[in-house]
């Protein structure tokens, strides 16, 4: 692998790995800089890592995205609630506007690339975990080559529901599928066909349309939503009627 | 939903969920006892979270779990990086013989059972998440009914072999399959022919059989192997040719 900030087919990174641990760009070469992607977890902030606690403290900056649309900033308030340091926004355009995301996207790159020039550490803390459905990978990809990038990884919010939901995700020989909801109703109902646990994200605008796949699967009595976990206006329960939160989870199982 | 230690279909605990974060049973009753099944993460000892931190330091008793068969303790390694405190050790029968592994889980039941009788709180720290293939979820089932039981997620091995291989689990549309090698390998090629990121855990002692599935599939190039990561022996790459440790994880995805 060779530096840069494209990735490889297949979804991996085109660029070297740091070493776990390691202080800078591995081999003390210091120059072309580093951003960590620090997985804050799923808004509880005690459901974040050793690990994500120490980045945040040890980098030489800290950037939080910020919601162009008004949304409330849930990694910024897990980063404030442990790290006692400025911290500097970078605003993300959500939604259904390509052209204002890669702006939004391209600025935020622009933003990293000047903070970590010269051989300095940054670190992007985001919800979840920064490998799964993240504004980080974004992020990443769109940074010069010589910028190292590396992921501490998150605590997920299909984590964090199934322990609210005393529920088990998997065990033995089941099988478990993730997907947004966005993939389509089809690639659900496929899903639904033949695994086991079936994770949905995204959904929370579309949910009539997400109980009607459910339904139609006879799975809609196995499922829990949820919504805002750990945070204020939590939603934990079956699928609500009415309108959801765009960043909500549904768990389902197959039935017995 | 009643107390129970059984489940009600699709794999959703039958019994009551302890409010996060609330101190012992809920409502105040503490004569039932109480077992939380805190996830330790993948092996790596700081990529634990601060709520398993806490709850391992404030419960009444901490269990771990070791093998019948003389694999090391990772989750007692985790524990004892972070707690100064005695632990007690449940022994568990891994591999191919139910009754032995009933047996097991039976005896470790009744002793968390006799621990928490008299309203105490119990840990049971164990790796990965507690909800994920986890020997947990078959130590919670064997509980008599009044147990109050509720779980701390903890950081998975396929988080942190996408974090240490420098790899984006998904973005955007994408779909992830998740499903141990023993559920078998034609479940494994369905997964593959619909899903951009297949995840297998559990295919280490299978390991030509699995390599077979990813070539035919077209996906061997696109995968990246892990076992024993964060720890002593650590591997991390491309499939092995040779034999490999039970938990191990494998990453693919679709090619471009």
């Amino acid at each position: 692998m060779t530096p840069g900030g494209g990735r490889g087919p297949g979804g991996r990174r085109d660029r070297p790995v740091g070493a776990p641990g390691a202080g800078h760009a591995p081999g003390g070469h210091r120059a072309a800089g580093r951003l960590t992607g620090v997985g804050v977890g799923p808004g509880d902030p005690e459901l974040v890592t050793l690990k994500a606690v120490r980045v945040l403290r040890e980098a030489d900056v800290v950037f939080v995205p910020v919601s162009a649309g008004g949304e409330p900033g849930y990694a910024e308030q897990t980063v404030r609630t442990h790290v006692d340091r400025p911290v500097q926004r970078l605003e993300f355009v959500l939604g259904d506007d390509p052209s204002g995301r890669e702006t939004s996207w391209a600025a935020a790159a622009g933003a990293v690339a000047r903070a970590v020039e010269g051989g300095a550490w940054a670190a992007f803390a985001t919800i979840g975990d920064p490998n799964l459905y993240s504004t980080f990978t974004y992020l990443a990809r769109r940074l010069p080559p010589p910028v190292t990038v590396d992921t501490v990884p998150g605590i997920t919010a299909l984590q964090d529901l199934a322990a609210r939901a005393g529920a088990v995700l998997a065990e033995g020989d089941q099988t478990l599928a993730l997907l947004p909801f966005t993939a389509g109703p089809e690639r659900l109902a496929a899903a639904l066909d033949s695994f086991d646990t079936v994770v949905t994200y995204k959904g929370g605008r579309l949910l009539p349309q997400l109980r009607k796949v459910l339904a139609d699967s006879g799975r809609l009595d196995q499922a829990v939503f949820g919504a805002r976990l750990g945070l204020d206006g939590e939603q934990l329960g079956p699928l609500p009627d009415g309108p959801a939160p765009y960043l909500s989870t549904v768990i389902t199982w197959r039935p017995a």
